[in-house]
């Protein structure tokens, strides 16, 4: 067994305070201007090599009922026996110094649940996008947990660093909250895997903002080129209507990533824009084209210690 | 006189024809990954330090009538005497490869007229960022024209990116999307100058948006701290209706920023982030921790050499 698999071991058999020791570290081993330490790269490899299940990402904008929505998911899979990690990224904290973290207590787990675990991490920055720090930590959770929710405000830079980690995409919208399907029309949003239009209770709002969003992916079928086709959930997240339907809606996306090598796959090319960023945060454009040709699909299976190897040649 | 002085006053005297090609010289001239060449900061310190007007930013999601609207602030700009430069900042084409700029042609001008010039560029990727380029061509036409408007996708990284430019910032919203409220109330979006809440003919909804505009606003107002009360303008550009009251408003803006040493020092600190962010962008955090300490007060006066000289340092 290798250092990283002894410590991946470790960490899963140490439950919850093991878990948050690891988090805890992360920050100070993962240097957001260098290389992470060697003790951690091992660690981190280790988990990317070894997932026990698969992360769902879940975005929109502020308001619209995500912590709602995360903590009703985190129920029903701990319901059905799955262990849960939720990730809970809050760009305000790095203004208001985290009047919003108070708000993320919506998301309750027992102490005594040694199978569900919350944590809050800061944002990139203002504009909400992951840290290095948050899709490593999303990783480690995805080999301990059979499922990780990654909780982020989107539109902009956060919706397109949750496509670095999630098995899964989903976009939720409002009724009466039209942008975020302006962006997507214009193609400046990534297409999510499945968009959950939240507040169904509204009644007739919520069903012409499913109408909307229904209209707007029809764009996109007519254009063509997708085998997965995106479902629109109507739910509430207070009722509980809906909630069963998006978890359908994400088994299904799950057994389609399944079939032959899409899920591999997608996780490998996550692996090396996860890489490339980190290059491009630490060393900029210059660095990033000095060892672009270095970065083989080999590196997606050890993305950290690639990092490190790479950080060192970039480093005077 | 300078060099770049001599370039400036030329670039004045040569009308549309020079500045077409000066913007496109900048292609060449300012090396995403490297420095400027020597003319091509020269110049471009020369504008920064002899500015003929001011620059609008107009930023809002995509549908919300930016283009309508930059075309009507220039018709009437161009009535009142000023000359016009007008920066369209196309997200889109970094994906379908521009279909959208085939809309930039609502904003017309006529090619007699000397003092309109409308260039569309390409954003910085695809979350509709501002490139070095565009916010160098910013510069630019500002030395030229009483009024250079900057229009961007907003929400996210061309928001804060037109932070970086405008002396101005217009947020544009229409009835009926949430979104961009729910972004300020969050913290999350920097607040704007003045917001204008765009298809105002739209009646009961219109004047709902306006309130709710309203209303996100009083919270900022209540928690103190801004001298500046940002008005709320609705208005219908095609009907004209509410055009003349936002005018006013750029102008009241403007009156304000010339009070003391506001618009100076506003333009000041846009030189010094804008000067971080290029290096950043070049050599990441570890380039920018390295040099910190030699970016001075006084490089706000002429950026790009210090880009130059900076840049030159961090290049092994």
């Amino acid at each position: 067994m290798t250092a990283g698999a002894q410590r991946l071991a470790d960490l899963r058999a140490g439950g919850k305070p093991a878990l948050a020791r690891a988090l805890t570290a992360l920050e100070a081993g993962l240097d957001p201007a260098g290389a992470p330490d060697a003790e951690t790269a091992a660690l981190l490899d280790a988990a990317v090599a070894d997932p026990a299940g698969t992360v769902i990402g879940l975005t929109g904008p502020p308001g619209v009922g995500k912590s709602t929505l995360t903590g009703a998911l985190l129920a029903r899979y701990r319901a059905a026996g799955l262990g849960v990690g939720v990730i809970a990224v809050d760009p305000s904290s790095q203004i208001t110094g985290g009047a919003l973290l108070g708000d993320r207590t919506r998301i309750r787990t027992s102490p005594e649940d040694e199978q569900a675990f919350v944590r809050s991490l800061a944002a990139r920055d203002r504009l909400g996008g992951l840290s290095d720090h948050a899709v490593a930590a999303a990783l480690l959770m995805r080999a301990v947990y059979g499922r990780t929710i990654v909780e982020t405000v989107g539109i902009g830079q956060s919706e397109a660093d949750i496509g670095l980690v999630a098995d899964t995409l989903v976009l939720c919208v409002q009724p009466g909250s039209g942008d975020s399907l302006q962006f997507m029309k214009a193609g400046i949003m990534e297409l999510p895997d499945i968009i959950v239009v939240t507040k169904a209770d509204m009644g007739a709002a919520a069903r012409r903002a499913r109408a909307d969003v229904e209209g707007a992916l029809g764009l996109f079928a007519a254009s063509g080129g997708m085998d997965w086709k995106v479902p629109v959930v109507a739910l509430s997240a207070s009722s509980g209507e809906g909630i069963d339907d998006l978890i359908g809606a994400i088994d299904d996306h799950r057994a389609w990533l399944e079939q032959g090598e899409r899920l591999a796959r997608r996780r490998e090319k996550q692996a090396l824009a996860f890489l490339r960023d980190c290059i491009r945060t630490r060393h900029g454009r210059a660095g990033l084209q000095r060892i672009l040709t270095e970065i083989t699909d080999s590196d997606a299976a050890a993305p950290f210690a690639a990092l490190s190897r790479l950080v060192e040649k970039l480093t005077p």
